[in-house]
């Protein structure tokens, strides 16, 4: 027990979570084996399909494994709370899922996970399974434009998951897969802010600080040090702010359509992030941009934190079709009517 | 701005919500008037079929706007936070959901909705419009047995829209939809803990406190008072407190089918209700029963308080049919396969 934790021991807080992942959805995905650190798409993928993959820590539910399922991610690896998982265990993860047309390994960009993923491709090379690495960068507070490859990758990934599992799904080659989410990902920008910390349950105590009355600007969802702490904000004044660092970043103009994810980071109420929403969808209707299947709700949370992102997708005619194509997982089901 | 909260001023909290709402999924719902305290399905209802409708207050989102939509509501009037909304637009929404074959109006078991939904449905007796009440009573903490018909409603009531939705669409009579739903209902039994309060934004201050490293077993989705407070506990000891409450008033036998909802209370991690439900699953499994589509997430919550809810509903063959129906709204979606 830790903090308010309604948990067992934090040593099992990461298989119990899974247990509890494919009691609940079995018929949607399986275990890559007992170890309960991979998760595999229970959907026919057809031989020829490419593979989409990825991984990361746990604590960031429904990030990442609540992706995988039909139309999305056929995998993902997760480590420990905010710690990358095992080189090997990627290995495994990337075999399972190769059906003879390659595996693209999407994921952020994070040095664990850069790491592990790139020894886990070496490995697979030896069983010729092609791979493609992408990289998901889209906080926009976490590093400048000029440095714009150092940035980490936050909720904005989902967008990559999406479009990656759509063309994947077309029986589109691995080269496209990839450059198609990476479109996706290089119109993709986010910011966040913070209003308190979260405890990784082997801690027991927060790893960082929010004054009362506070906000934290830019904040990343591992608690990395945003831009500025300041007094706290109106809903409105987040909007704004938010939506200024993405525009400085990519500017958005008259008859652009864009989808906008506004993501709870795991302790701030459904409302607020309406009310959140409300803002950003008035504004970007202010300057005749049009939003296409919005996204409003926990997509990648860091625990209990309070706060929130906002994401936008800039969408050509091609990610549109992709974004709104039908994806069926245990914490993302899209219809497309 | 109050506490952590992201809004603009206490006073525009629900407005705005609707606002964020309707800016997101105006393609599935829409407002009654620019009063901004009803929401209306979107979806054809057909002459003849029965309209569905709830209220309450606002704050407990997904509850109960989140349900407006096909094969669940056809509308939902909201109050200020924790509050009832007015008879009049109760009146208002009844009328917009009738379909010339009645509307059952079912919700929690508060003072204020019962008594304002009684006032609206006498009012609509001079449209000649008939009307049935059926109130959600699940919370079995908040009542012992003997006196079972004054039990909150809390997050249970869901099965009951949902059952009463699908009975809907199946274009039964008022009187069948009614029964179909009550059955489902009294086969329903919630309890909840929680580790942290909230706070209303017009009050700015926690209502009520939860000693640091303590747990509230039966807390109310208002913060009413529960059964009693303990040291805090691990998450099997959490489930196994819920299940035995659950079973002493309703027995649970091998061959049974349940449905499960672990329902988190806004302030508490996925990570966690997965947990949670994983010993639920485990315990049931172990006794027998098995589970039909289990929910895990929020459904009913109490903005950021920390804590959650198991809610199970025990199914007959013609409940689990409703149960599986089909469903669209913008917080609900289930495909039935």
């Amino acid at each position: 027990m830790t903090g308010t934790k309604i948990i067992n021991s934090p040593d099992d807080f990461v298989r119990e979570t899974m247990e509890g992942i494919i009691a609940a959805h079995g018929d949607k995905v399986r275990l890559l084996d007992d170890d309960f650190r991979v998760l595999l798409s229970n959907y026919d993928a057809p031989e020829g399909k490419v593979g989409i993959v990825t991984a990361g820590g746990s604590g960031h539910l429904p990030l990442f494994l609540g992706y995988v399922g039909d139309g999305m991610l056929d995998g993902c690896a997760v480590g420990e709370v905010f710690a990358s998982p095992a080189a090997e265990k990627m290995t495994e993860m990337i075999r399972a899922c190769d059906r003879g047309a390659g595996v693209l390994c999407l994921y952020g960009n994070y040095n664990g996970d850069k790491f592990n993923f790139q020894m886990a491709t070496e490995e697979v090379e030896f069983d010729d399974i092609e791979t493609l690495h992408l990289l998901g960068r889209d906080d926009v507070a976490s590093s400048p434009a000029e440095n714009a490859d150092k940035r980490r990758g936050v909720a904005g990934i989902l967008y990559g998951f999406k479009i990656a599992g759509a063309a994947a799904a077309q029986m589109k080659s691995l080269q496209e897969v990839h450059d198609l989410a990476a479109r996706a990902l290089e119109n993709t920008r986010t910011m966040g802010v913070a209003l308190t910390p979260c405890i990784v349950p082997k801690v027991g105590t927060p790893t960082f600080e929010i004054p009362e009355g506070k906000i934290e600007v830019g904040m990343g969802i591992h608690g990395e040090a945003g831009i500025e702490v300041r007094d706290m904000m109106t809903a409105d004044e987040v909007a704004a702010t938010i939506l200024e660092a993405i525009e400085a970043d990519m500017p958005l103009a008259s008859g652009d359509e864009v989808s906008v994810m506004v993501n709870g980071l795991g302790g701030t109420p459904l409302e607020e992030q309406y009310i959140v929403y409300r803002a950003v969808h008035t504004a970007l209707a202010d300057k005749g941009v049009a939003v296409v299947m919005p996204h409003i709700g926990e997509f990648a949370t860091s625990m209990e934190m309070a706060g929130l992102s906002v994401t936008v997708c800039k969408l050509d005619a091609e990610l549109k079709e992709l974004l709104l194509a039908p994806a069926k997982t245990p914490f993302y089901t899209n219809l497309n009517k």
